[in-house]
């Protein structure tokens, strides 16, 4: 009997959907990328209990059936996407919140429960779960752990490695690996959740979770400013972490040509001047509403005045708020202004992104004539995002992939900040990691998944 | 030849001391913990370079020798103390700063440089290195990352996994692992660090770090509060939190038993009266001086108003605010007022301390009719310390340690917060941890040590 029919028969065929049931193209790709065609899925499986994933992978591991691991299919680098025959492993339906306790600052929930949904929940009881990205309405919490998900708002609150306090996981042999530790303080052994975070589902399937939260900010303060170059940016930077500390939210950079596409290219009023060296879009999250607008402003005015910023916009509405936002967030609008492209997710230590933006582009231009090349990111996050958009058609993506990841790993950045490896950028792991760190990263694998069942082809 | 003729052949007789030469007496303790009676120590390793560190490796490992990795020698759980002959490996000669870099918030280390030599450090530079605990001034930060210290600041900053960006480790075959990574973001591959933080040296020696800077405090605000019992302490920390937001610092709170011993028991006078219920200190660090300090009496002027504080003392000067301080430091006291005692640094969700305090204290009273007990923590990171003094001569710690962890695990509590596992608490280790995640951790020790060489009787 195929290992489909033995897991209906124990599970019921509502866990368990074969060939001629399961919705094979919606677990086929991720927001950008597609399986191989004619990679052969055999079934699609939606437990609904820790159990049943461990009595999954149990059946797999013995078998040497591989599972590809599936939250909301939000990703962007393919680790969710099947590379080869396998069983689809979705949590879209372990979605209950099984606990908030207050006084601890904690959730607990199941790995499938969207993003969006925690953060009503946490809302609702009056507390605030800080991870964002543009995919809170379908990406799942168990997913956001695995890829370690970043987002908006990292320098004031971490990645999503800082928000989880304890792992549930199952690992490759169906042994289930319950760490569901509520305490910010807690040195009894290793920390073994470290190991399912960020590791994009191939060392152990995440199934319940307890997240921190936190205080709802009760005041946001936002400005952009004009400034002349990026060493005028670091000084700004400095003024900001001393002047605003722990309530710094944002500090996103963004060189001109970047701004002409989120302001004038979509028929949008700049709010500063065109024609500036660089642009900063700064926030603060407090909680005293009046004194942090105050002390927004001083430090602001401060830098206006001493001439490290040219010109300044403070928002003076949660319209005004949202208008200088939309421009940051106008690579979800590149299709109208700028539109085939490829887009990066690379860090550079903070000081030097200013030197190795033009240094970039030129080597881009250099071996691609004709490209056009916007730059942006969280800078003080050490994140910069890039977009390139070829002149040739088909595009040289892999070419093009090369000299830009060749170029980050010469000046020892990360090719990934926080969008993960996946499949896409899994041939060029070595800029960024030597070949001691990829023969550590194989031996945990090998050591927690020796058939290779979990999620294969993906990272290492 | 033996190893360390070999040794010593190799890298020098100033590297490696012989059992004729090697100050075993100094290299045999830690704080609290003795080595074994009649463990043979084979000699002293002094390495000037990770190198070097290889070098010693490599070569126990070929041979079979026990390595004990030493920092400091300021841990409190025997994590550094020999149990069986062994080669001690001492980081004190590796002890250069090689780089702060103040854009990217970072500072390189080797990992013998003692935390107040960091903490310094950061300061000239006009930063801050936040981490922070009683051992500063010999401590030494390769061994506050390889135990994950926690400390004084936790709320506000994390504990040092949250303070380290990135490490260098020796594997126990002599393998570097370079992952000195300066940026926020980076999710390029497994976070390998993960590893070597907290596990006490059992898995990898650290040679260098990159550690997290952050901008210096301008503002500290201090305050002792007097309340009736823990359902108001949790009604004061809810509006701490929401009050504060991410500048609170610190909410240590203290039962009244210790709360004499900090006071009239040591000629002191206190600064609210004894014969309240409990009491608690509370700190904030901003940015804002002025602003701070109206916000920090704002707060607590409501809670005292508002019924949930009974009584207050605000520090109006950096006198005032060592003395407050004074009080919940007292345990270096203790010998003057409470000898001998056997500490506990447990955790437990913090909502539930509470009930847990008398219970606990009842289950001690019950075990050991005539036992004192006094109880302080941390507990808004989940912390709780506990002091017992036995009135059986000679102590009856090992019963005394059941007690507490078995109340410990059953209430799913953890019973190391911050001081680590080490030799004392390796036999109750199963009362925090499940058998799956035990034997996960036993499976990495295999994967990682596989000939067991890396301070071994540690942990698991």
């Amino acid at each position: 009997m195929d290992i489909i029919a033995v897991l209906r028969a124990d599970l019921g065929a509502g866990v368990v959907h074969g060939p001629d049931e399961a919705d094979f193209p919606r677990h086929s790709r991720d927001f950008l990328n597609a399986a191989p065609d004619g990679v052969a899925l055999i079934g699609v499986a939606y437990p609904r209990t820790t159990e049943q994933v461990s009595h999954i992978l149990r059946a797999c591991n013995a078998a040497g059936v591989a599972v590809q691991p599936q939250g909301g299919l939000t990703g962007l680098a393919g680790g969710g996407v099947p590379q080869a025959p396998c069983l689809v492993l979705s949590l879209e339906r372990m979605r209950a919140i099984l606990e908030i306790d207050a006084d601890a600052g904690t959730m607990t929930v199941e790995a499938g429960v969207v993003l969006e949904t925690v953060q009503k929940a946490a809302d609702a009881a009056g507390l605030f779960f800080p991870l964002d990205l543009g995919g809170r309405g379908s990406a799942q919490i168990g997913g956001n752990a695995a890829t370690n998900a970043g987002g908006n708002r990292v320098l004031r609150y971490g990645m999503m490695r800082d928000l989880v306090l304890g792992v549930e996981a199952v690992l490759a042999d169906g042994t289930v690996l319950t760490s569901l530790n509520k305490m910010i303080k807690n040195n009894a052994g290793y920390d073994l959740k470290q190991l399912f975070i960020g590791s994009e589902g191939t060392l152990g399937i995440i199934t319940r979770l307890v997240l921190r939260l936190f205080p709802k900010p009760q005041s946001v303060s936002t400005a952009l400013l004009a400034l002349d170059d990026y060493p005028a940016v670091l000084d700004l930077l400095r003024r900001a972490r001393a002047g605003f500390g722990g309530t710094l939210s944002a500090f996103e950079v963004m060189w001109p040509d970047f701004y002409t596409l989120g302001t004038s290219a979509l028929g949008r009023q700049p709010p500063v001047a065109e024609g500036h060296g660089i642009y900063v879009l700064i926030e603060t999250m407090g909680t005293d509403p009046a004194a942090d607008q105050v002390r927004f402003e001083e430090v602001l005015g401060a830098a206006l005045e001493d001439g490290v910023a040219q010109d300044a916009v403070i928002a003076q509405s949660d319209a005004q708020t949202q208008a200088l936002w939309a421009i940051r967030d106008c690579p979800g609008e590149f299709p109208k202004v700028f539109w085939p492209q490829i887009s990066f997710d690379v860090s550079l230590p903070t000081g030097e992104i200013g030197l190795r933006v033009p240094e970039l582009r030129a080597r881009l231009e250099r071996a691609f004539p004709g490209v056009r090349t916007v730059f942006f990111g969280h800078v003080a996050d050490s994140n910069l995002h890039l977009s390139v958009h070829p002149v040739e058609d088909p595009m040289p993506v892999h070419a093009i992939d090369e000299v830009v990841y060749s170029a980050i790993g010469e000046w020892r950045g990360s090719i990934s900040a926080e969008h993960g490896i996946g499949t896409i950028k899994r041939a060029f792991l070595h800029h960024s990691r030597t070949a001691q760190e990829i023969a550590l990263m194989r031996l945990l694998k090998a050591a927690l998944d020796p058939n290779g069942i979990l999620n294969p082809g993906k990272v290492i």
